[in-house]
């Protein structure tokens, strides 16, 4: 029955205690109201800012923050030749932060999303949201019709297998957004005045077998068991496309989510967001990827991995190998994306020792 | 782009225009303070009515209804010798009413469920939304993060596919509920005091590939498209099983939903569910259901059907020869039900004479 681990997330540490636990991931503030806003929140937590322009410029980051700081010329002291894999000019550089935190926990967001609040009018902890998410199973095999089984006042309905209500252990939050909602270029032209005002009080696990599109504005995830995969690619400054950063790791974290048996939940925490970017620069940035997902949806829905990859590390390996050979037809710009996911995985390697031991499919030392 | 598919889902002809093509289907009534209550809702309808139990008890129905009432002898004189697919004692006869009805539409529900309010403490119109998530598009092969894009204020997020914006016709619309959630008898037995209290503004397709709980309480679909799927097995009298009629309808419509390329949908409408069933002679009806699920869903997980199949009857009638195959060695039950299952397709199309030429997938003909 579901008792004992409803029980445990009732037990889970209260917020305080997993500040030890949990590093935020900002890529640029240019917004210094952002971490006023967010300051009863987000103070206790280490924040790691990832500047995704020019170096010479200075972030001032208020008083009472404990945080780093890393530009370009950090990161290319930092990775040597293998900062060709981190994207500059462009938010995709925040992978860097998932990179050199040392925590298990990351939540990462964008600086114009601000608190949001729920129906009754209270602020919503965003954070505390997403903590809960990962803390209590998934369930990706079979669909459950009152949503996250683990929330308080659910559970599992008449029907659903007993052998299935363990679930599996949640890699990914994925979080959503009130005002402004996420959408592409064509639909920001079409649609400029839309606006989401729904709040749908659910949190659910995305079946195994089936792809969504990730969102990186309000997004957690658990490093040690998906860490490795979630690379924003290679966006921004030089390269053919922009705004698939997030679909891109969505993409990847997803199949391999579920080759190892992993979660991924949608729904919960709202954030608001506050500004529309230009739909002109973004169609601009997206026009091919909108072209080209047509063919890269297809092949991530197809992608099987063998049996033997049973790290995120070989996964991701065995990934950036079949991108190599099935989407390099579609443009070269995915012979030098597999290319730089190798890379991504050996810089990852290199910051991230193992722990002594062989790695387990769980990203624990064995 | 989504346009055409919401201005048709605006122009959709408003509820009173749709009652000639909609049945309301409800097994038993034992409590009339149940069409009363909807009565501002369902007098425009016609009501089928299917007692589950002793002919020679009179089921009083209310002035100003328009229905027709089967018992069991009508349903003997109907259907002659192949009346053996239809459970007696069970309010899974409610299937009977699902073949002699005559319209595009069926909507039914339990005599326990009243109008639920929203949070706003608006009367829930639960045929109205049943109809808006049936003529509107579902989305099965790729999942939208702000749930049914058709909805008003909604839309495709950034990263979904443009080629998979049209859509699917939605078959099924499976409505939630309020108060008295819909446990199995030893959650009820675990948490007796548990309600369901969470008002979820969330309309979803199912994603293909992926089996839900589907519940017979409040539930919606589209006769044309899956009415002959729709078989609520046997249960009841002489049976070593109840309380897995839907569950049964739901893994059978939901396999051959995704084989035919048609959008099953969960979540809006809620009903308030009065009364919770008694958990010890639920137990008592399902524990057969509970140990065999573990069998059956792995069953239903992994069927195949042939790209001949390409009518709701040829999918149903291969899904009765596999049952007969693959599940008859879980329980001698099964084999009978396969049989009830074919029974149940030649009483269907007797019923349901095919309206000339040769049937399309789509259940229309050609």
């Amino acid at each position: 029955m579901v008792e004992p681990a409803t029980a445990s997330l009732a037990a889970a540490p209260a917020m305080p205690q997993l500040k030890d636990e949990l590093d935020i991931v900002i890529p640029t503030i240019r917004n210094l109201d952002f971490l006023e806003m967010w300051r009863p929140f987000f103070q206790p937590y280490h924040l790691i800012i990832v500047q995704d322009g020019d170096p010479s410029k200075t972030i001032k980051v208020p008083p009472g923050f404990d945080y780093e700081l890393y530009n370009r010329n950090d990161i290319n002291k930092i990775l040597g030749p293998k900062a060709s894999c981190i994207s500059f000019k462009d938010s995709a550089c925040r992978c860097f932060g998932y990179m050199v935190s040392k925590k298990k926990y990351i939540f990462t967001i964008d600086d114009d999303c601000f608190v949001a609040k729920d129906p009754s009018g209270k602020a919503v902890n965003a954070l505390e949201q997403h903590i809960k998410n990962m803390l209590s199973p998934s369930t990706p095999f079979f669909f459950n019709t009152l949503y996250d089984p683990f929330r308080e006042g659910a559970d599992f309905v008449r029907g659903y297998p007993f052998s299935l209500r363990e679930g599996v252990p949640t890699a990914v939050s994925h979080g959503l957004w009130l005002n402004i909602p996420d959408y592409d270029a064509p639909t920001q032209l079409v649609k400029p005045l839309e606006r989401n005002t729904r709040f749908v009080d659910a949190v659910l696990t995305i079946p195994k077998g089936t792809l969504f599109p990730m969102c990186g504005m309000n997004l957690a995830f658990d490093r040690d068991l998906i860490g490795p995969a979630m690379y924003f690619g290679l966006m921004g400054d030089g390269q053919p496309i922009g705004r698939y950063d997030d679909m891109w790791a969505g993409w990847c974290i997803k199949v391999i989510c579920d080759h190892l048996g992993l979660g991924v939940k949608t729904g919960l925490p709202y954030i608001y967001h506050s500004k529309a970017s230009n739909p002109f620069v973004n169609l601009r940035k997206e026009y091919k990827g909108i072209f080209w997902q047509e063919e890269i949806i297809p092949f991530f829905q197809q992608v099987l991995l063998p049996k033997d990859c049973t790290t995120v590390q070989k996964c991701y390996i065995e990934l950036a190998k079949q991108v190599k050979e099935k989407l390099s037809k579609v443009d070269p710009y995915f012979d030098k994306l597999a290319d730089a996911m190798v890379t991504w995985i050996k810089a990852w390697d290199e910051l991230n020792p193992p722990r002594g031991g062989s790695s387990m499919p769980n990203g624990k030392a064995a």
